[in-house]
């Protein structure tokens, strides 16, 4: 019989380990599955919206996840108005999708400027655009980014539940909640 | 100077038919990446919700997209209650992000009868779970899996709206919509 490559997909509590451990290499190499995510939103109109992001920072013990953005985009709007958020990192060589729902903080100003001093000058240009991300040029090229501090903003997630499907031998999903203690619940898949 | 890798970024047209004959390697190519997209929904607590879906089908001409699902899973019920849909792709090899914005119908029983006779044989126990696809089990594999057509739904997503972003040595980012014609315009990324 085979061995399965992922043992920990078999235990609640590792398996919970494994997707911080997986979120937190995300941050940390920019080659790593969970290096992107998927951010999804909800817009005035009630209508989804979805966007890749970078995963700036993630800690298991709060539950916090760390997104940069341009303050001026359409999702910080998106977020002021309806603050729930759903995460998604498809992780293939973990052969392991990770959902995540939270609410978001936008946080700005002097709230982020130690976060804004550690960004390396050369991504510092995503940060101050003129026009606006989403707004309409004649041009393709028609636009300018200048670095701007005031342009930073941090969405910072508070983590209240975590679904984890696990496509193995046999597949496994399972959800956490804050509200349960993280203890975990299997699923049917 | 650098020749640019991806010529078809820099003309509104071209961009568009790019987007669409990716779409389409995803449905012919298991490999390719817009076979796997990520699917965002809104549910009853006007939350956002975001998962990976395969994409079986894609039609430039008609904009439409076909997804096939489980009838039980949560997504079927969101959709049913509201019926936009956001779909999000990330082709790494073209260095191109693809958003896309449609209505869902929820086609079900004589309605893809000859849909599902054409999904294989060994594809066929993702529909029909017992117990539904995120119902509570015990257990991590305390569920089964037998092929039902009664359990098998298509997601037909006619799109209104695309937006493309091409990550280049200069970024383009360009909106197309079923409104306009598809002719597409230009906006700030």
């Amino acid at each position: 019989m085979k061995t399965d490559p992922h043992p920990w997909a078999q235990k609640l509590d590792e398996l919970r380990d494994e997707v911080w451990l997986r979120l937190k290499r995300g941050v940390l190499d920019r080659r790593a599955p969970a290096r992107n995510v998927t951010l999804a939103t909800v817009d005035r109109h009630n209508r989804p919206q979805v966007r890749t992001a970078v995963l700036r920072s993630a800690d298991k013990e709060t539950s916090v996840l760390d997104i940069h953005t341009d303050l001026y985009s359409s999702k910080v709007q998106e977020l002021r108005q309806n603050p729930f958020a759903a995460l998604h990192v498809w992780d293939s060589s973990a052969h392991l999708q990770v959902r995540l729902d939270g609410r978001v903080a936008v946080l700005t100003g002097s709230d982020v400027a130690d976060i804004w001093a550690r960004v390396p000058q050369t991504s510092r240009h995503s940060y101050g655009s003129t026009p606006a991300p989403g707004q309409p040029i004649a041009e393709g090229l028609g636009y300018t980014k200048i670095p701007d501090p005031a342009s930073f903003a941090v969405l910072r997630i508070t983590v209240s539940s975590i679904d984890a499907l696990h496509l193995g031998p046999k597949h496994r999903r399972a959800q956490f909640t804050a509200q349960d203690g993280w203890q975990g619940q299997w699923l049917a898949p």
